[in-house]
């Protein structure tokens, strides 16, 4: 039982259920790992990272590989697109071959709901969640709450607002769960057929939403267009998008926040992607200490 | 002359004109790298090593690199889907190209028949033969050899039977040429189509090739189902399928086999694959020693 | 400023604007690096080189990658095709991540005129061109002096021939910039709908391209033939391609050079790829050193 307890903890599968002090020392260790000058600092040499994405990835793949070849591990990745998927094997198949084959982490992306968690109690080696569905997303909440924790200081008193597609959103939801432990006051704004009901959190308007100290937009996945969810790009942008003129009603110390990839001129306009307030690009620049934290803890 | 004949044995192509002694000593080799706790030892530092895959593979392909890279191997990745074979350049021209650009060893699956044995009298590497078509896949027997003989302690005597599409296999047949060498007892239980005429073993029903010591179940091809060569997935299962109720005639000490990946319920039962019987994932645990002895041998 | 001038120096888009001096330098680079008995010296620990091919390629992205792995960097590789690209995000939005990852230098391919100069003005890390759609080739063009600077001692006072697709073509651009450089008499052979208006050599016959001392035969897009550009392989071959009977013409000292992938029997005939003649696979080769110069002077 004690080996269950300490994979358990090792894995990192989601937020909901990890502790303030546990998130608070992965946040601490990513604050040392950017302050090192020397890139490659092999602290886990001989180590086997598997980045298992059976679902199309840029940024977070490359995120995570950067983060494992800084400390020095021996890096696997698998992408399903060019695999024996496309035969039909399942996913459990493969990470368990992975597993066999000696890997001592695996990094995993997918879209079924519920087969991560299933995953986790099948497999011996630790497993760190990329991206599960419409569940959760913890890496990316983490790199947020250490992006939000460097501009301010610290998380405690601060208003987020997370506004788009939050029923669909793995983002929201692990920033919900993890933002919450700090108290930070977490808002949503998104059109009703995209609400979720199931996450206990005020829905406000847009215009409520820029009164926050953090505006966190949500990636619209147009192809929901097609299933009349969304009534095009130009009605999503004029009613949820974060306009040059919205943009201009934040707070002077406010931060414009995007999990990415952006969609340009929709969720939110083209020269707000690098404008002063935003952190985007600084958010993809923190992605990376963050995973070295989290890979080194799977590995402690 | 000489150097032809040192490029020759470096090589694998094949099982069939392997000396048993050279079998013998691959597969201690690979038990000495198997007892080694140190995960990665560089004993080919500054060795390139492409793994050249114009077929799509999960396993195969992720078992030599972490070999190779257990070996301090530096590891080129060549998959046929995402490089200029689309644009019809000639495997050849693809495989002489990396030639070229100075690797050390080349790994290569293909599908057309007798194109490796040709590339082999031109290319001045040695390459190794990591699925052949329908001719021969000779890591994939080593791997075999070397888990029956860890479990048996010697193979000699043994009787394996090889259940399933045994024509368009080449696992069966590198299984074949390799364990007659060894004084085993190889028998074939397939449906009449997928019977091959050139492979001289005796076809026995299913119920007696339950009556051994090693039954290794091969994969079906569901593809073949269009083609009519298999009436259905279930059919399949009722006549040659490895089912639960047919795993219970099965000796105590025998053993399960199967190559992967596998289609679970139709030639094995899922219950079977994880069974206590079942050697199906340390057969892929034991891919990695004998790849790593395969390419130390190549770069000796 | 500095930095800015730094930055463009360290950079390589193109030949047309680099000076005879800094071509020289690192020609002689390539020199040193192909003399090195040690395949891998890592010259360059914990440097990150993105690969990022918005275009597919086998060659010119292996070649990279070798190069790469033998100065001792971490080595990332995107390709377009499995990433979020497909989910439409822009070309400057994925080099830019890769940025705020913190990579030291960025190898580019990509298809659409215009985008590589504009990003190396966003952009705060070096980039290389792999190949800028039809504009610019600049390791390519520089392996081929190199090539030919060996077989003849010095380019000044040589004869080339550029024979095939000159509007399309990168490779032809770059090589006739930096030729011209050394005093190198270029000239072109091409079909009329093939013949580049805005590039300024001398376009002669079949028959008198053959009187030269190097004739480079250029790849012909088969795709083209659809569009009515190409009537058909074989009147091509009649008009254009190096076939046997051309290369007797060739005088004694001539050599051959493509810069691939051929299509046999169609630009060039099967029998000429390995000619003595023929430098074809000898340019792949000759390819490393260079682009590990490329990358040693962009890491500088």
């Amino acid at each position: 039982m004690a080996t269950i307890t300490t994979l358990k903890q090792r894995s990192l599968l989601g937020l909901k259920d990890l502790d303030k002090e546990e998130i608070v020392s992965i946040l601490d260790r990513a604050a040392y790992w950017e302050g090192q000058a020397d890139k490659v600092q092999p602290v886990i040499p001989g180590k086997f990272v598997a980045n298992m994405f059976f679902e199309n990835s840029t940024r977070t793949r490359f995120s995570f590989e950067v983060a494992e070849k800084r400390l020095g591990a021996e890096v696997l990745n698998f992408s399903a697109a060019v695999s024996s998927v496309q035969k039909g094997e399942s996913i459990y198949d493969t990470v368990r071959t992975l597993e066999s084959m000696g890997i001592d982490v695996g990094v995993i992306r997918l879209k079924p709901i519920g087969v991560l968690a299933e995953l986790a109690t099948k497999i011996k080696v630790p497993l760190i969640n990329a991206g599960d569905g419409n569940n959760e997303h913890p890496t990316q909440a983490l790199l947020d709450l250490y992006t939000m924790r460097k501009h301010f200081g610290e998380l405690k008193g601060l208003t987020v607002s997370i506004i788009g597609d939050v029923l669909h959103s793995r983002v929201a939801r692990s920033n919900l769960y993890a933002l919450r432990k700090f108290g930070v006051n977490v808002k949503f704004c998104a059109p009703g057929n995209m609400a979720s009901a199931d996450l206990d959190a005020p829905y406000v308007s847009i215009d409520e939403a820029l009164q926050s100290d953090v505006v966190m937009m949500l990636r619209v996945q147009l192809e929901r267009h097609e299933h009349g969810i969304i009534k095009s790009a130009e009605d999503y942008r004029e009613h949820y998008g974060l306009t040059v003129e919205r943009a201009k009603r934040l707070a002077p110390h406010a931060i414009i926040m995007h999990p990415a990839p952006i969609n340009r001129g929709v969720e939110i306009d083209d020269e707000l992607v690098e404008h002063p307030q935003s952190r985007i690009f600084p958010q993809m620049q923190n992605g990376v200490p963050i995973r070295m934290a989290v890979i080194e803890r799977a590995l402690s």
